[in-house]
């Protein structure tokens, strides 16, 4: 087994704590990654408040991880020792069913081995990035492209690729329009990256107080859902909604801006069920769906993607002590956009 | 002003009344149509109920028109008296919005008219098809192919368009796993309709009452869904679910029926909204869509593929003094699978 260093939350209510967890002796096909940084999620929150489902603690989270390879399996063919290489939201997969065939393994009919809070192939509960090493099998690693600093890279292994797969799927390019609900750590991913695929790029914010920032972000355009004009304005406009607000919004009045044909994407999830008036769907053959990070090669290609159209998320780096004070402002929506931890500074007192 | 002979209704409640309505001189691109047959739809019933918004009374249904043109106008090109032809759920739209454009008038941006209870462009409201004559554009008439019966050729208007157009648009075809829910008037054509298409077609019935009949009609496969050991079964298993029920049922469950990218799609709506668990979306990216009917274009298409494949709606002829007992008989399902009125009777006692 490898000691790593970590800080994990043994309730519900936290706070996190100084500890060390094993990683298991390198597979043949495994890579050991030192984390150099880890991004913070929501989703990180719903998950260890228990708000997803039942967890068991100690929780390690963090599914947004940026490293450096220090040790390789006997077989590994991807990776060489100092490789800058990322990990996302996923860690294994069966590798068999028609869905990890495709390289939908997010998807994998068998359930794909989430990076935290899950039970890997060896027996194991899995425990994320907030900690100094890790050991993933090579398929599901990515390599972060040269000239793309560590720190940036992190965040776009979930917010990034949650956001570009669905872009892609449902075709955002020149001559769609694209909205985006909510300016967070997902939102400002999906505008930078619609803009950057050339659709035309509409932020739809409670309020106007990121405006500025949404624009110079790449959006075309602004609005405040809290204004009824915006609703009125907007009606049937709209070929693709990007829905990254996960909590309970009225589904029905931002479906009435899409187009013919056009679909409203939720890539994040509130608990409880939300309620769909039938009629604003039939009515402009619309659609509502769901979409969940992406595949390992797109996220690849996605890394690719950034690289080559200069993306990044904008990030507010900390130690690993400021992680209880780091939720607790994304719970109020004070970031922008999104925290990475320092994880050399793990074991910091 | 033309004088046709009419059934209409002049209160929610019925009952059906014999009377005279006034159409529309000819217009230089109208036909006069001497309506044979046409389809009671359930939607006639929603409609004339007030379920679906307030009605002006007295009303004449029916939007399942097959008949013969006995006059056309001056400028009239495509077609000449004594063809057979038909009208469906339209008889008009702004023919300059971008959707009219598409070929698809039933999503005109500016509000298609309905055959019935709406408003025309020469300020005259519409009544429908269970009346002797109307005058419809030339445009918004469609040729019932040589050798398909007047009265099956009815209920393709309504029924057949509302579930042809989702199928061809979802992409029903050899390969492909269609569900359709409900074995209605509806339902018996989406079954048809994906069998000649040649997708590998379900049927998720309430009950097996009708799987003798659903086996014959083309379905591959039938099942109840009171049965819980359904949903458990066939989770993950559609490209496509067709749900032509329009009471509210467990859309969560539904869903979860759907493989990777799969769509669900109402052709019926229920007046209140329907709760959706989002997470049943997000995890294999599924869509909640809605369709209505078709447009012009694609309903001659459906009409001629049926005429292909020998496809016909299942009916029951009735005379005009049936209609409320009729109408009493959608209501309890008992219907094998739609009644079609006999119009050579509309002034019969």
């Amino acid at each position: 087994m490898i000691t790593a260093h970590a800080r994990a939350t043994f309730s519900p209510e936290g706070p996190f704590t100084l500890t060390t967890i094993e990683r298991r002796d390198l597979q043949p096909h495994d890579v050991l990654i030192e984390i150099k940084y880890a991004g913070i999620c929501h989703s990180d929150i719903h998950t260890a408040r228990g708000e997803w489902g039942p967890v068991k603690y100690p929780l390690v989270p963090g599914h947004e991880i940026a490293g450096i390879v220090t040790q390789v399996g006997s077989e590994v063919t991807k990776y060489a020792i100092g490789d800058r290489v990322g990990v996302g939201c996923m860690v294994d997969s069966c590798r068999e069913c028609d869905n990890c065939h495709k390289g939908e393994e997010q998807y994998c009919l068998n359930g794909m081995t989430g990076t935290y809070g899950a039970m890997d192939r060896y027996g194991q509960y899995t425990q994320g990035g907030y900690s100094t090493h890790i050991v993933v099998t090579e398929d599901f690693v990515v390599r972060i492209p040269d000239g793309m600093e560590l720190d940036a890279a992190a965040p776009l292994l979930c917010a990034g690729i949650t956001t570009y797969s669905p872009l892609r799927h449902w075709g955002a390019a020149p001559g769609k329009k694209v909205a985006v609900v909510g300016l967070g750590g997902l939102g400002h991913m999906a505008v930078k990256l619609a803009h950057a695929m050339g659709s035309e790029v509409t932020v739809l914010s409670q309020s106007l107080k990121k405006k500025e920032d949404g624009l110079r972000l790449g959006a075309d355009h602004y609005y405040a859902t809290s204004d009824p004009e915006t609703f009125r304005n907007l009606a049937g406009s709209f070929d693709l909604i990007v829905n990254t607000v996960s909590a309970k919004i009225d589904i029905s009045a931002y479906l009435s801006l899409l187009a013919l044909d056009g679909t409203m994407v939720n890539v994040g999830a509130p608990a409880e069920p939300l309620s769909v008036n039938v009629f604003s769907l039939i009515g402009h053959r619309r659609s509502f769906a769901g979409s969940m990070i992406g595949g390992i090669r797109e996220t690849q290609e996605m890394l690719d993607f950034c690289a080559e159209h200069h993306i990044a998320p904008e990030i507010e780096v900390i130690s690993a002590k400021q992680i209880d004070e780091a939720w607790e402002r994304v719970l109020a929506s004070d970031v922008r956009y999104r925290f990475v931890i320092d994880n050399s500074t793990m074991k910091n007192e």
